[in-house]
């Protein structure tokens, strides 16, 4: 297989209610099959996801955690409005309210201007399938989209791209029955293939003063959906992980596992 | 930024002693800078890291752990000799002898004979030094190389490739320092260029039947450095996860974590 990946140029700044579909279809000279990638910056600027911090009144919980990471209380009150679970302090990580597990629920102050910050989409999959759509409308081209951001790991240093929404393609490749070169059937391999897509987009992206946001992937033969990234999302049953993370901010605060799984406010009129 | 992105064809079954960097020398044109990627399980059966189950005596504790995760407790036992701590029993997570975080040791049962298994290379970073030295040897070129396995993630379902040795590449590209789109400083941004990378290759290489454990990256720019894999992996102190996973353990065990932290037997002659 023999694939190729391109950032895309010109991209120009993004604001609320741009065509991201429209822009890149003007850009770039799209393909069927293809994998169009975005850093979700500009799917959130594009959404409106800015906020600013003056519109903002922390709780008290948010004043203790930000003093805890030497953050302003305004910043971490947005993280906690967005998340459902805190399953770290310092850092802070989160369960987002849309599922996905990061450092301050995605939350980014960087390439936006001072005193503003972006979340996330609100529902990075139906971001995607809407943005596929257009290209589709513009172009005839029926591609898929992804949706990125970058995460840190478990065990290991640094961030890798990671999807945050997709849509026309499979996240998941179940190869479960699928027989190794020796004819024996694989025992578990589930390949998540929409993040090692975002791993590879990312590579070429960059995350600093780059300006480049988008990239396409061409030539890979994935296989194709429209369940998004959210099925991926370990349920808590199953996460162990997750389980013991909570249970060590449980132990630290002297309180059941039960009363730390939503530190979710009661979504007070806090933005402006 | 353009990359091109191609797996090796024609790479035979690999046996103990086989000539990586000859082989992939003869099946591709190797450019200078090429990051040429390996599936460890190719340079594993090289340097001879296969094994008969037929010659494993387990231990007791080996047994205790098998029956939790219905395996052959000579599976579990090599696994077991192959680490230094336990962070999570079911599925048996553990941090190899080498440094790196993953089930079962990365030991390999598919694509190899009935009966035998695989280790991972016992110092993957030497190992790509010196695939990479042996390519230039031969070529002229001088290319970066990485050694993937796949592992699973916390939060999410589902493997990718990662790097567990490289040679020739900065691992980590440490950011900080650096200023975004509006000319502020980036707090915390280290992006795990060589974890990208693998994720990359292994989008073409698959995990099954394709038979195809070599690909190659093409019109990447990378800062090189011949530091390896191994630095990226967190260490004890600073691992939030790993301490709240040996913590679990221990309590589970009703013993200390300091009597987790080290499950390796004696080193037995366990091996024929």
């Amino acid at each position: 297989m023999k694939i190729t990946a391109f950032t895309v140029d010109g991209v120009p700044m993004i604001q609320k209610g741009d065509d991201l579909g429209a822009i890149v279809a003007s850009l770039a000279k799209i393909e069927d099959d293809d994998i169009v990638v975005f850093a979700h910056t500009i799917v959130s600027k594009a959404e409106g996801r800015r906020y600013s911090l003056d519109g903002i009144v922390p709780t008290q919980r948010a004043v203790e955690l930000a003093g805890l990471n030497n953050e302003d209380p305004r910043f971490i009150q947005h993280v906690l409005t967005n998340s459902t679970k805190v399953l770290m302090k310092r850092p802070l990580l989160v369960q987002t309210v849309w599922g996905n597990v990061c450092i301050n629920a995605g939350t980014d102050r960087s390439n936006t201007e001072s005193g503003h910050i972006l979340s996330l989409p609100e529902n990075p999959d139906a971001s995607a399938r809407r943005i596929r759509d257009r290209i589709l409308e513009l172009t005839g081209k029926r591609v898929a989209v992804i949706i990125t951001d970058t995460n840190g790991r478990s065990f290991r240093e640094g961030q890798i791209g990671v999807t945050v929404g997709c849509a026309g393609i499979s996240a998941l490749h179940d190869k479960r029955g699928d027989k190794d070169l020796f004819g024996h059937e694989l025992k578990i391999t589930i390949q998540a293939i929409a993040d090692e897509v975002a791993a590879c987009a990312n590579m070429l992206m960059g995350e600093a003063d780059e300006g480049t946001p988008i990239a396409i992937i061409r030539g890979y033969q994935y296989t194709k959906d429209d369940n998004g990234i959210k099925p991926s999302f370990r349920a808590d049953g199953t996460d162990l992980v997750k389980q013991a993370l909570l249970e060590k901010v449980a132990r630290d605060e002297k309180t059941p596992v039960k009363d730390i799984v939503s530190y979710r406010e009661p979504s007070p009129d806090i933005y402006s």
